[in-house]
């Protein structure tokens, strides 16, 4: 491959990437590019503005000589969590901006974008920058993941259930029957070695030892989850974590996220609108608690995130986000980067659980069987399932 | 004045009232209707739906035969406080839905707007409604204070201080000295007696027994509010009630709302945008316990209403509103309506102060001298200011 | 009188009164002295000390040459609100201090009482200090009356129900029918104008005027409020303040303080310990929503502290606080005295409600008809009763 | 071992430990068993009538034919958190019981304690209920280092900062320099597998893949700990977790707890009372973040929890409970035992991290290298310290 062909490759992933995003948010009203409902979901404005100004921030400014930023208070505006560059709007003040307008946002981005495409083109564009490059891409996508769990939230939510669009999204199903599948007790290998681009939390492969385990060959369908729920497992303070049952008593907790008890019937809402519940389909919108205290109830126990890894081969995956009995902690060669980059994975490594997998919600090319997942226990709007191991 | 004459009045009357809202509005982006960056601030297209709904719920339902409501569910969505009529948005909800659009209420608007017109020329447009007709037109009026002030919250509170508007606001400026009039020990009259419209809660005009005393021809100026401040008032307990010094310290207070001390100057954000404070002009954005803090310093006192109203031809008002040292109580011969218009002033008589004239937002044809505002005393994002009495 | 009866009479009064706060603690174990359920609810040692502290402090301190101080660090423990005199332990932090000990309390309190003895039979003593004894007297019957409310909820939220005394608290009981005794319209005369001592909040007698109203001869019993309980008066928001329902679905309101539904029966916890709800005792421990809910449920409403107080004469009053529908606000010509007696009553005068009479718990010598006590509209462990009004 | 023997040995064991509890208490004033600063500290008189209540409740009740419970209601105030057996006192209101007393306690403590002892000299004392008393016993015991550490908190936030006793406690000091003990790649083995007694969550010895590490040979002392604190420690984000940087700034933390700077210097309240930091001895009361914190800016980490135990035989422990950044989550073969006792560690296994070694507060014969010890993040009342490694 020329060097030109590798810019002309790069500037294409680029754009395909950024437009990716976009795209996402096409269906939407200006309205509902504004909104916060919980501290956790960020108006998708902000998703659209935050992933361009990490380009502005992290690529162009320190490494295109002349460039001019776009509007000197938008580093305020749209730094997420990065110490290290100054302040930012605390994250529940999110919802509470009006400008800039999404119009002076899709304006922000074009504007970066062609700077971003000069620049890739340019002299300046060197090998060292690349792996910048790589993360603020993948940086994208993970907000384009959180834009779809974020948008699903504010729809949602909303008394008159909007349907965010009328295609069917298609569902992987159950096919046939679900069996455990053995692996034999000793040492193996997990974490990234591959080629390519994987986040920081993924290095350092290392070896791990395992016991005897057997894990499921399907993820829990939402017939298996209701069965748990008729059974009473929302009542029965047995199959939960003192914390979890803490929690399901603070908020009267009895299905998953989306689903609305109504005339005899359980309904989903999806992006497609609200619908009647989906049995043979895989439980979404469940908790790290939840997760778990099913896997009791049914004698079992969620997957560690190294038999996990070690088996994914064995099953399908990437319907939903799977939580592993797994804290989110760092592998033994983790090594923080210097500089406002390092802060991107180490500084979350308390109190949160890994998921590993993919949703139906995360982008093309984004996903691996080492890749990292995490968040924590209490939260259900992500895209998150169940599959049981013992 | 025929029937017909009436009848034109009052479509006319409706037409002008409702168009000023959607004047207060034009100079905003659609993103600026959506949001509530406080509980008491309410989104702009809330404000719209919500007036709206009065109309098509207090008339056009129960009197227009073959009405059909524009949405079943906006009942739930545009209902503010009114238990009788069912489900309601919890108020800190209001600025989580982003829909109905900006555009699905304009929409609202039009249809309510010429439904009450054939209403207003038709047969059941009977005189028994007109008192209803008259308080749907002074909500709307009062929502259009509301909408300035909320507006003004919402630009004043983003990083990036959107101007509302170019035009100058006049002001009212101080002319000469203020002095103290004077007014004898006796028994005084109050309430409203008049013609024309007024809230139940003006309503019974009666005696009351006032000492003498004196109250000043003008308000208190921004000069002299900074002297307070300069002379360390926001530091010093004894000129504060008790919760008022709670409030202090926890919210840290040191200057009235939209003030930022900026390279040496005091900065004060206008809806014409952030500009220097001007020292003449009326002192505005204090909360009760401001103002009473104020007054104690001077080594005088906030009037009551009833002293307010007996003076009140004495002195210019109507620039701000002017928080008095009375709660905010029935009037002795108070009645609440029956049905839930009742609900309109009564509940709120606990835990308020009144407040007496009118501010440079209250729409025109909406202030009169037996008008009684109210507001818990912790709020300052109203045009409030001051008027000394001793 | 010559002067040694004068000071042989101080000197009893002042033993009378100290001594009687420490009958009211007689049955008490000593960890009943120490905690703290509720941030309105003191410890009863802070009680004993606090109340001493006040004569150690405003009188021994600045007026007896030569007077130690017990223990330099009794200020910081015992100041209450007085913020001129220099830090003070929190209010929700003194339920969790187990030092100074009770009997090291009791040995301050011996101290104290030996000094002011001397004190008050030394040179010293004069006149200009009389009334600051008076108020340090008065100060610590205000205390009697907390001791026994913060008793009763220390010992009535305790699982095991104790009992504060066997002997049976005699309690006016209902005598015949309630009548409502008319008043025609007028100018009267409220506030202090005799001798003796009163509080600063009452001083200043003036003029009211007073429409025609009728006040009940009676106040209203369990019996009655039984009945609006079981009528819906807590499921109906009609009859209450916005503040008031907020308030009873928050804390899922549906009875007195005190009152258990056990097996079928209504029972009550009582200094005597728990018995079954007695339907001929006025009705108790209800807060300023409950009063005006109820009145509101009766079509009749709270009265006024003037009307109250004019109509005093004409009913029996004392056996329960009772809630006015007034505001606590200054009297006309309301002073504040300088210094720290200063905070005494002004700094309160606002967002609170006026109660007037007295209860079962005042101690004897300390009420009379124009005492202004004040508290918030949500408590409700007060000795709080109803009386009806139109 | 003759059966009289083991009798004779476990009433003999049984009453050494149960009269250990007391000699705790010994030095208290009544006051001090009754206060619960903080939801984390219980009152002492809780934890000796819950650790009697375990008895009472699990062994004799079931096992002792004719046993007469002391009294019916303690079961609902000393229960801790079993559901199985049914209602607790909320754990923040342990702080509001003034009942039942000190001295009730004690009864119940003597009358349960002569039971115990008839019940283990007879027949009903059986090989089956040995595993549960031993349970009792070290139940009792992990009760008595949280007496120590609530006890400390309870006294060290009083202003008048009583002494708990006067004789030193003799502290292990640093000896010469602190050097890295270094270990080998491979496979380890963790977990319990000796004669005599260990909880549930300590079973189930396994095989552990360990990468190279060192660790250090002391724990870090106040010296160091102080450096860390002068060069900013506390004011840098980079070293912190993202959680661990929000509570810094919530808490304005600075210091470990129980450190205070007076007159220019750190002092640092000790059982013994308020004395002038050690610099020598090793830093104690610090939380997870902090001791993660101090690891960063080391450049170095804190142990898994496998490190710890492999390498415990290479260094001295037991001076403090040493933070390790494991998360507490269940051993590969991890199995809840059924019944109320299953409840005892498995539904902590969640957001909370491991703590190895014993602290100067463990009583006698109670630690052991398989000892999994967890708590919270943000937790710093336990005599917590930090050893390092790489």
């Amino acid at each position: 491959m020329t060097p030109n062909t590798l810019t002309t490759d790069l500037v294409k992933k680029y754009s395909d990437i950024r437009q990716h995003s976009e795209k996402i948010c096409a269906p939407l009203e200006i309205e509902d590019y504004v909104v916060q409902p919980i501290v956790d979901v960020s108006p998708p404005k902000w998703h659209l503005g935050h992933t361009t100004w990490f380009f502005e921030t992290f690529i162009l400014q320190p490494n295109f000589p002349g460039y001019k930023v776009f509007d000197d208070q938008y580093n305020f505006v749209f730094n997420s969590y990065y110490e290290t560059i100054g302040a930012r709007v605390i994250r529940t003040d999110r919802g509470n901006l009006s400008r800039p307008s999404v119009s002076d946002i899709y304006k922000y981005r074009k504007y970066v974008d062609e700077q971003m495409k000069d620049f890739l083109q340019s002299e300046f564009m060197t090998e060292k920058i690349e792996p910048l490059l790589e993360l603020g891409l993948n940086h994208e996508q993970q907000h384009q993941e959180l834009l779809l769990t974020d948008i699903k939230y504010i729809l949602g939510h909303n008394p008159l259930f909007p349907v965010y669009k009328k295609e069917d999204i298609v569902q992987k199903k159950h096919s046939g029957n679900t069996e455990m599948v053995r692996f034999s007790e000793g040492v193996y290998e997990i974490g990234f070695n591959g080629e390519g681009f994987c986040f920081d939390n993924e290095l350092g492969r290392h070896k791990v030892y395992l016991n005897d385990f057997e894990i499921a060959s399907q993820q829990v369908t939402n017939r298996e989850y209701l069965e748990f729920m008729e059974a009473g497992g929302y009542e029965d303070f047995r199959y939960w974590h003192a914390e979890g049952w803490d929690w399901v008593k603070q908020n009267n907790a009895k299905s998953p996220l989306y689903w609305h008890f109504i005339d005899g019937k359980w309904m989903n809402y999806t992006l497609n609108g609200l619908q009647e519940a989906d049995l043979d389909d895989a439980v979404c919108h469940i908790n790290f608690y939840e997760a778990s205290a099913f896997a009791s109830w049914k004698g079992m126990r969620l997957p560690t995130e190294a038999e996990w890894e070690v088996a994914s081969d064995n099953f399908d995956w990437g319907n939903r986000w799977e939580w592993t009995n797994s804290a989110y902690l760092p592998y033994p060669d983790f090594k923080k980067e210097p500089g406002a980059v390092g802060e991107y994975n180490g500084k979350f490594m308390v109190n949160q659980m890994v998921l590993r997998g993919a949703s139906e919600a995360t982008p093309p090319g984004h996903s691996r069987n080492t890749y990292r997942n995490f968040f924590q226990t209490g939260l259900k709007w992500q895209f998150t399932g169940i599959r049981l191991a013992k």
